[in-house]
């Protein structure tokens, strides 16, 4: 048997894990500058966590869990009773009553719902942990995968929405990515469908989520398709036209949409969100109001946003919004929240593509001990632990193989010194220490070991 | 509904996941120093990947993934089909074909034969994971935890061994914990059983291994229901029986298995790694010999290891050993290798109940900026990001409630300071810092904000 993986999953190896954590550690450390603190909720929940929550589409994609024993040929019975009922449409649970977490925010929301009595609220917590997705794997997309993303929850202060809009120019700023921060309001969007008759939101919204891959003209048969009139399309038309600076697109849309509520909100909050932005390290000049911007189906109310990476070809490497009600679905309304997530696998794609990773992230070892032989072994690790307790990174290469298989070995794992120790080096109480990408070699007194290095890796 | 989540699983708060990564960054750290690099493998594995590698009773406790759309009534013949092939105990894998990682060793083994090629060895990976096990919940024994692995494929070297149990000694030093490394090998339980027969090595073996369980009385009933002559028994009572110095203990045991090679080369092996240790932070003081020692059924072959906490009733907190033919079942014979792991569910428990962790660990947001109106906010709100930009953890109390309700959220989140910035403040350019510890308030020119928190962080 020729050993794999499933398909859409991967292993991850050292030099690819430690670009990851650069890029997760850079979004941690910005999270809890904000004051968000972590939360970690199980790989699987309960089916009825999650069936229902992610439309008909997704509830297909939500990997299962097959309860125990029933793959068991010895338990038949108890098999043929539990399929008899699945196909008779009725005890779903006989077979699967677990199933993998599909995104972060459900499992959030049961978190607060179930936690409600205990959590200081305004509840804000941070969450990076792999999801499971039944997909049909493709270029960029897999079956597991990380999301990262921070939320609020009990609190409709715009605030917030500036905070994570601001969280978004810092993350980027210090990934040294070039982005594009999107922003829109669902209550424009609201708006414009009242104002189209009041009928079509879900229509209206589909259409304009998929402006970018089909293009004006593919959105106006689809809106016409969707019985929208001659009239309600030139609306949409124009709406979707509106352009200029931030301040421009703001006076366009507000004559468009004149005196219709929602619209009068949704400008506000968007109004609020740039003037609160205003002075702090032109942050606002990084977020662009789009009123394209639609974000499908999700359950978001208010405020919405997209980020999307300048110079590279790439779907959106972050979205969110604000949604009024988190925890409806678990029992305890009047629950707003507000979020974003950052598409990690992306993110790391497009680093990898401008080549902006910082070089120094994979440092490895920091020095190889040579194996000069069985008599020498023991006093050279001796010295190697000596290096070790104060604080040095070192191997000690375990079999005394000839010495151009050894520098091979320190070669392909980047490792960055070579120490040898031979039998003159202990008569002499010395250590040589090669250097392996500029090939200079020094003699050093023994004493010397842990001092020599560790003046070295301050400069290094 | 009533939220909850599935049996054996847990939510984690920002106090524990703080905790539990002082436990994880600390191994973590002394496996890097030590030359190993990290690796992560898929979260499922292919179904044939894990069959067969955890005996009978391990297989029926790893999860299995439900094949997608098997949970539709809608596909009843699919479905019925796919049963009827189950239930005549043929084609499992019309059910499942994906089952989640029940260990890191076996997933490793794959990983090394798949890639065998490209591999730098010997290969030193280690590994931070969750792994799932359908197990009965109880205290302490969960249905996802956590698992840290390291080890080397690819060498025969003692000195491999030696690392690993300084490896031990390091970590265990470092989270403060007293502990008592044992230390055997199979090869000198090999020699017992090959004097008493030979032909009783998985009898003896588990018989030894549940001494501390049952007992030495219900340990002879049970060789002697397994068919161990008088004489036979007799031997393994006095085998158990050796004590003293780690000195001793081998001198004794060399007399009990006088030539057999088997014993020769265990009681080399564990002299070996003893003289190794001797020099270095009297790290050989923590490791005791212990015959008794026999880690189950495990696939052990030479030295093996187990890890207790001192002054604290809880099962072992670390285990693992040599393993000849970690490969073979992939179909890459002559891969020797050795690993340890750490039982960092235990190992928190061990140091919630000795109350160990270090005190600075949960330190939460550094500073909450009282909302005193909306007035005030905005200009609030930008003295918040400078402090912010200087890299210090800050919060702004979304609405403006009653000053005792900010109070009060701050102090539940364990937030250091409050900062105060009203009408009058803005007026005179200062700030009010309150140290919620102390009750402490000073006034202070708003020139200083970020100054004062820099200053006041470092001797914090």
């Amino acid at each position: 048997m020729k050993p794999s993986i499933p398909q859409g999953t991967r292993d991850f190896e050292a030099g690819t894990i430690r670009k990851r954590k650069f890029i997760l550690d850079t979004i941690k450390n910005i999270f809890e500058l904000y004051g968000f603190e972590p939360l970690e909720t199980p790989s699987f929940e309960n089916l009825e966590t999650l069936t229902g929550k992610y439309g008909e589409e997704g509830d297909k994609l939500v990997f299962k869990i097959l309860n125990n024993g029933l793959d068991n040929p010895a338990k038949r019975e108890e098999i043929q009773k539990s399929f008899n009922e699945i196909l008779a449409g009725k005890n779903k649970k006989n077979i699967t009553e677990r199933a993998l977490r599909y995104d972060l925010t459900i499992p959030f929301a049961r978190y607060v719902a179930m936690n409600s009595g205990k959590l200081t609220m305004p509840f804000k917590r941070y969450q990076m942990q792999p999801v499971w997705r039944a997909d049909r794997p493709q270029k960029g997309r897999y079956r597991e995968f990380y999301q990262c993303d921070a939320d609020v929850a009990g609190s409709s202060s715009l605030i917030t929405d500036v905070e994570f809009a601001e969280i978004y120019v810092s993350v980027f700023r210090k990934l040294n990515i070039d982005v594009d921060i999107k922003i829109n309001s669902r209550k424009i969007l609201s708006a414009l469908s009242e104002i189209c008759g009041g009928e079509n939101m879900t229509a209206i919204t589909i259409a304009i989520d998929k402006l970018d891959k089909i293009g004006p003209g593919k959105v106006e048969e689809e809106l016409k398709a969707n019985g929208l009139s001659a009239d309600q399309i030139l609306i949409i038309k124009n709406y979707l036209q509106i352009s200029g600076t931030n301040r421009e697109k703001l006076n366009s849309v507000k004559t468009l949409l004149g005196n219709n509520g929602n619209g009068k909100k949704g400008i506000e909050e968007l109004e609020f969100i740039l003037d609160y932005m205003q002075e702090n390290n032109k942050a606002n000049e990084i977020v662009t109001v789009d009123f394209t911007l639609a974000r499908g189906l999700n359950y978001y109310t208010g405020v919405i946003y997209e980020v999307k990476a300048k110079n590279v070809e790439m779907g959106s490497i972050g979205g969110g919004g604000r949604y009024d009600d988190l925890t409806g679905l678990f029992g305890l309304p009047n629950i707003p929240g507000t979020g974003i997530s950052f598409g990690v696998d992306r993110i790391y794609d497009v680093m990898e593509e401008l080549k902006i990773f910082p070089a120094d992230i994979n440092k490895s070892t920091t020095a190889l001990f040579l194996n000069l032989g069985e008599k020498e072994s023991r006093f050279v690790f001796h010295q190697m632990q000596k290096l070790r307790n104060a604080g040095i990174s070192c191997e000690f290469f375990y079999e005394p193989a000839k010495l151009d298989k050894q520098f091979k070995y320190a070669t392909k794992k980047n490792i960055q010194f070579a120490i040898i120790i031979g039998a003159k080096e202990i008569d002499e109480k010395t250590f040589k220490v090669k250097n392996l990408t500029t090939g200079e070699q020094q003699t050093i007194p023994l004493v010397k070991l842990p001092s020599h290095f560790n003046e070295i890796m301050v400069t290094f």
